[in-house]
């Protein structure tokens, strides 16, 4: 197999791509300078360096710290951060997205997926062994409210069960407060379309 | 113009339809039977004799009554809905939906419209006055909450602002009690791609 | 069933049509006036009466002519056209398209639907039997060519199969000249995105 | 800004790709191994020594060759193809799509784009002074026939026009026959949609 050919393989792999689009992208890479794509090259490559996991919240952040034995990221590091909370949430984007937002002033803790429905070994879906282990750290500030933040899609759902069960039955009565995202009208939305639970729960907390 | 192209011309009008498809309903028609095209015309007939406005919520609905003394619809009509509360949405369909969902029990009014922004005259778009006369009635059970419940849309935001500044303008301290449908994530949305003021409010009401 | 649930039902048996729409037709009619919905209906009615068959071609034609001895439509009667050239088309959408591009000045004949792949009575999804025989009449113009005008997608092919198998079948020898539009690049086509059938044809027929 | 905003910065200028999938394609490549993005760095970096521009026909083509001198492509190269055919398209994907389609035998030329409605200097937007230095050459087997294969869009369309009148007004009478793809009917085609254009031209070449 060519270059061109490889290259299309590996684009066809990223996230929505198809072999039309994979192969377009190399077209645009070689109309690029040679200086450029050496750039990009160096990139990638310096992720798996200044890329780390931080090994509280399992969240992607970006370190120039060679030194090891710290692996936490600046938000788990932030002394200003509202620590009894910790809003769990499937991915990274979905960390962004929430951040981004400016609504939420505690911990995160990304599960790094979610459990399909009839999934048959959940465990492996999700981190939800570290989350349980997490909770039962016995740190100086203990997360006093966990807050489930995830998609509200029937597999979003079944991760939500999946990971309140495990939460009750690993910690019991020492779970801390759970909570989850409040229902109701999000921006954009047309009442024509919406179904019977967005309208009661909109109803329910209306203001 | 031939009665293809006039009928053609009529169906063009139907909301969402453009010209092909209203020379496809015409041809549906051509290949029905006679006897239902007969059908149809009747009951397109039968609209003006049979459906009425409700004089109290100003919603459509079938009536075999004749005497025009009386144009209550069955809810307005109903002495176990919860009379002091009324819901206020943009049309028919929304009522249709809202009601579908069996979460609300009290009364309704259709605003028939909404106000498009920077529109020099709402109260042309709006049963605005109708609305107002309607919580100044002194009936025997007076209104104690309204609800807005119009779409999460620029336009239904602006027609909200609209209605909530005319009846306080007009009713003054004799106006009930004013609130919205709540704020949060509704069927189907994902995380990623939600919206600033969407996440602020569903973790508001988070529960 | 109440009127406007009976008249959505009718609606929603249009073509392209769901239950959401349909309902909001019926509610489009209800702010129309009456004289307004009673023009529809009248409109409808008449097509029982106006609109006729053409016993030639097959297709839908409005005629004020009370007569039932003549079936004509005006084209398959307009001694102008080229009589002796014959387009066969599955719908009087396609008919009408066709016409409307002023590239044919012959007859032509509606098949009233096309064959889906694997039918196995596909004499009754389309008027083959009528077919033959209009190319059967002794008339004093012989049809010399027949072009078949069909969809290019797999059950406009299917039926193209269908229908020259059967003319050579039934015609034998006597059968007219038969031929099928050109292929090659339409109307706002890419070549990143055409298939290889498209490619050769459009090569064959360069000029 | 850190290294996964740069390398999001980077992904937006992909072709077809968002702020939101840029970010997703980084998120991709830190769940990968590190032996993974390093294999994918090598290889863009390698885009630069391996994959050359044919210095006849203009596409990229990849080549282990250290040897500078000589910069043509397989297909240029190619004693089999027929030379005195030249088909000339905008870019690499669509070259690659034809040649798929196994239907032409002969050379290529890619103009490396195509030129906007109303551009002032179409001669900065495509190789025309390289292609008409090309038809002018005096190589054994001169170009006896150009097939312009351009998008039947606007844009196309301007190009094919653009390009035909440069070819007549530089080579005058020595200019080789000329001729554009064939249109009519594509794969997948419905008629009650196709524009007049496109089924005078399928009319014109039934076969």
């Amino acid at each position: 197999m060519d270059l061109i050919s490889k290259l299309t393989e590996i684009f066809r792999r990223f996230p929505g791509i198809g072999p039309r689009q994979a192969k377009r992208f190399v077209y645009h890479l070689l109309t690029q300078s040679a200086s450029d794509r050496k750039e990009l090259a160096e990139l990638i490559t310096e992720l798996s360096g200044l890329v780390k996991t931080c090994s509280r919240c399992f969240r992607f952040y970006t370190s120039n710290e060679k030194a090891k034995s710290i692996r936490e990221c600046p938000i788990c590091a932030d002394p200003h951060r509202a620590r009894e909370s910790l809003m769990v949430v499937s991915r990274d984007v979905d960390f962004e997205n929430i951040e981004k937002s400016g609504g939420f002033n505690g911990l995160y803790f990304i599960l790094g997926g979610s459990v399909p429905i009839l999934e048959k070994e959940p465990m492996k879906r999700i981190r939800i062994r570290e989350l349980i282990e997490r909770l039962r750290a016995e740190t100086d500030e203990p997360v006093r409210e966990v807050i489930l933040a995830l998609n509200l899609t029937p597999e979003g759902e079944n991760t939500q069960e999946y990971v309140l069960r495990e939460i009750a039955a690993e910690l019991k009565d020492k779970a801390p407060k759970l909570s989850v995202l409040g229902r109701g009208l999000s921006t954009g939305l047309e009442l024509e379309y919406s179904d019977a639970d967005t309208i009661k729960n909109a109803l329910k907390n209306r203001y």
